[in-house]
């Protein structure tokens, strides 16, 4: 059974700006998320899809950005994402060696929809971002296929699940289950409005250093679990339909880092850290024509605004991505508690 | 038919450094390089493995930099190569839809070699780099599979083949043919003697701007063939065993651009150009267990004499791709041409 | 009056390594600290000085690197630092529109120091770092000359104060007093024992976000002062003697962020933070004449140790350089109260 | 005698692309461009100013971004460019050890001109750029005084001069005499038209290389000069009114090393090679109020028409810094050469 209650269901308020009415990615107009979850004994995986924006996104992209946190990791996309400032496809979230699969059947998807490409037109740059679920999943099984790829596109909707589902099945997080959570804030404006709305795979810290909102719970029930390396890792996802340019898309993603920390991790060695921004207010056309188009720009005084937000949202989808996985026992009878057993620890009403 | 000559076989003379014994990236001790070939209609591709010394590299991994030139690619494994230092695979050459394909073959290969990862040890890091080769072959059918990976990865070999081989076979550069070039260069230092070597993906450029050791052939030549915009990309792989650090290896990963760019290329919009060095003088143990290992550091005063190595060995590797790569016809009746035909521009004797 | 307590005297333990014995960065055998204090009226400034290593830097280079954590600053030397991996000059800490004449009276200094240089050698590259104090200090008036950088580097040892000293004199932290802080911890590693020390300027955050190990002060007391935008900076320095590559370094410097914002903070747009990192493990001969010289690289497999270190280091240095600096009133009457007289909020022994 | 004759008077004609009326970075429109000389015996150095847009540029910032080609040098102010995307000052070059003074007397002026600085808003990023002309100059000198730098700002105009001026004064250029340096050139897309012009100090090369629209000159010519280590660096200053994004102008800014490699150079270890691209035509008001702004994003499909301009001008503008300069004896009698004594071996009408 999978835990109903989301962090702020335990009386646990994280920051101070105002939510989004579902307080997840899909606040962000047009952003949908689907899942695929493979759990069957030893093998505890699967895929999640992020989509940007409904439509085309190869013939009309979404502005984007990366930042490294900690670049122990195998993601794909990256390097053209920096250096275009685009996404071109749908996120894809899996285990690490489901990479080269999800980016294949990535293609294929793509190949289907847009019969120029490799042909009148260029290629196409899968994003596929990975976590190392190994302790609870077979990951040397190679599970995911494209089967599973195209799943969790075709099931993106605006609701969607949390926790130990998709490609959270299998990861740890402080030692506890984690996987996928979400949350979102408003940025009011003067007379504007605009939401930005976060999604993480939870795969990283050790018990020890576990803060719910300044609560060292970790320090608490550390003994529950024999102390492991830090070998994790984190992918954030961050969306918003605030018109940014790369830079301060950026800058934005810069700041998912201090949202994860909050929650009591030093950003390990073997910790693959990445973020990721886009903005659904600034689109790029692969057929443009035209010499020059406007896109907006954030007034850079005010940034502060989303600064906040991405810290606030990724601090609570991280919570939330834990309190909402159930426990899981995987390959060799790994078993991963969930945090929702210990809420007495940080549940105020 | 394989042209046999190489530049140098033409009189071209690139640069003023000293050259290795067989004049290619295999001058390095330890590093070979192995094909496979796929050459059948629409279907012109191929895989290309660079392995960078014998033995079992995950456990015992060369240290590496990487330097993005232009990130319009779909290269794999750089996020971890910058972040660690270290390459921890055979590198992996091949078209662009190839990726997935080729990192997952990647990653079986290593998992058979390596029965700790994913279960007491972490996961690997495929390092897969690419051009897009769709001018001449079917890139869209996907014709690279596990068993052509596993190939080019058997038959690796101090002796290779350059041109229209490997991953080179569709692979056009200055809208000739183009594909897998190599040349090596020989620092003189003191008593000591170190190699560096280059091998080169080359997909690149437009006719017209192809300069030969400065002759401007491109320029006499390029009636032949219709303009077309610079969608092109080159991977360069510099080989040394010199020892240097991390910072020093991406300061000569950076001169790899000059090398190519003095054959006339102005590093295109889409030309995803990514430069990968690894040293064999500097390993690190991926079970290490003492607290600090000595690594050597080259002087830095003296660096000069690398990065020169790596300019000229990369010019005159391009130049090898093309002289070396025959006439090429793929889908849709696609043709390059062969620089081998236009000798008579740049040789003198 | 300057507060005489530090953190740990209140009985806030950060984090849960060992302490150097000074608990500074001076327990980093080597490095000394010295400061200059303009203290007069509207005048509330000065210069810090952070000495590497005894002897000539200038000759015998440490090994660093830096991590811009986020950019909006005009601290000098970066770029040099980055490319060649070392510090060669004192590390100088001032007000933002003091880096102008720092900057020459450092290279004034090392031109005395070293008859050569701009001579038969090149010329040296004077490391600047800067916070903007113009709340408290009349940054306007330039009052920062050649004299002020002399004495405090003439003035370094490993003795030095901490809170509204030097460089520190007129900054502001979480809208309270802050300045100079320093922390250190040990990290036992098989039979080494190594030393990670941190001295950070500070000049960040909102009242409202302070947070003292967890415990969330600001939010009790921020009606004593105004809402402000996030307008400050941070530098902050870390040394140690384990030995480290330039690449590690700058996974080192990466991790002061997180002890940053520990203490609350979410890295505003307006500020400038900074983090250097070096060994005096490793040390680079300006006038090196062997090929190869040997240096020492920590194992990777336990550089979490490490990071931990810099991150509870930072931490505390953070909360030092707030409890141990007196209330300041400057320029126009701006007064900023110190962290000290709110002890009773966090203190409990 | 300055010579007269810039390269295009020799009949090299760099590239292919049109030129703009005067061939240089005034091209760009509100661009203009002022020198103080200093040339007393031993004293052989100066100031530039090169001004990106009439007006204030503190409150009407323009759009920037930087590239460092290789970071040996001592240039203030990229840290803050990078972050923010923005230029706010004119940018000064000098040599490497005037750049404090300059940095303070450009702080001074824009102080003098904006008195809210400091007091009711923030700082300024001063952007000052050097390289190292110590062989011809008495650098230990320090003669770059506020003088000298109010001179260079206030005497900018459209017409300027170009060689032995200014900061180019005391440069050296492939052992030749260096310095300033500019072209532009004329991008004509649909109906729209925009200018791209360079302006470089050059200081840097060995003799043997020196490549004239690739003409081996150095080789002939070597036996002139004694080799010399490779110490050199290059700034090169890019302004457009092309409508670009902070990422846009960044992958502008990159393709200034293509231009200047082509003259023959290889980005030695000691060369501080930074290039700066600005666009006149997306500005950043400092006192914005509106939540967003339109800015302008060129088409990236035809980007490639900006980087050939960038690649073109940069190369005849570095021609252009050595043909321009006339000879010049410094600093213990050291003497450098003019390129327009050899304009022989390379004119060809």
């Amino acid at each position: 059974m999978r835990p109903s209650r989301r962090i702020e269901e335990y009386g646990i308020r994280i920051g101070r700006m105002p939510k989004g009415p579902r307080n997840t990615i899909a606040d962000v107009p047009g952003v949908s998320v689907g899942h695929c979850t493979l759990a069957d004994g030893p093998v505890q995986t699967g895929v999640t899809a992020v989509i940007p924006a409904p439509g085309n996104l190869f013939r009309e992209k979404v502005m984007a950005a990366c930042h490294v946190i900690n670049g122990f990791g195998k993601s794909c996309g990256i390097v053209q994402i920096e250096e275009m400032g685009t996404l071109e496809t749908p996120i894809l979230l899996t285990n690490t060696f489901g990479v080269g699969a999800t980016s294949e059947a990535l293609v294929r998807s793509m190949l289907a929809a847009n019969p120029d490409i490799g042909r009148e037109t260029g290629t196409v740059n899968p994003a596929v971002f990975e976590c190392n679920d190994g302790f609870l999943n077979d990951i040397r099984a190679l599970p995911v296929r494209e089967e599973h790829v195209l799943k969790a596109i075709a099931s993106a909707g605006s609701d969607f699940e949390e926790g130990a589902v998709g490609a959270g099945r299998g990861m740890s997080c402080y030692q506890l289950k984690g996987g996928i959570g979400s949350a979102s804030r408003i940025v009011e404006y003067g007379d504007s409005s605009f939401t930005l709305g976060a999604l993480v795979l939870s795969n990283f810290g050790q018990m020890e250093d576990l803060t719910v909102d300044g609560r060292k719970i970790g320090a608490t029930i550390f003994g529950i679990a024999p102390p492991e390396d830090e070998q994790g890792s984190i992918i954030a996802l961050l969306a918003t339909d605030a018109p940014l340019t790369e830079r301060q898309l950026k800058r934005v993603a810069r700041r998912a880092s201090v949202g994860i920390t909050r929650t009591g991790a030093f950003i390990g060695n073997g910790s693959g850290e990445i973020a990721l921004a886009f903005t659904t207010a600034n689109r790029v056309f692969h057929d443009e024509t035209s010499p020059v188009r406007q896109i907006g720009m954030f007034n850079e005084n005010e940034i502060n605004l989303l600064f906040r937000a991405a810290v606030e949202a990724t601090e609570e989808a991280v919570l939330n991505s834990m309190v909402r996985a159930e426990a899981v026992t995987g390959r060799d009878g790994h078993t991963r508690r969930s945090l929702a057993e210990f809420a007495e620890l940080f549940a105020f009403k």
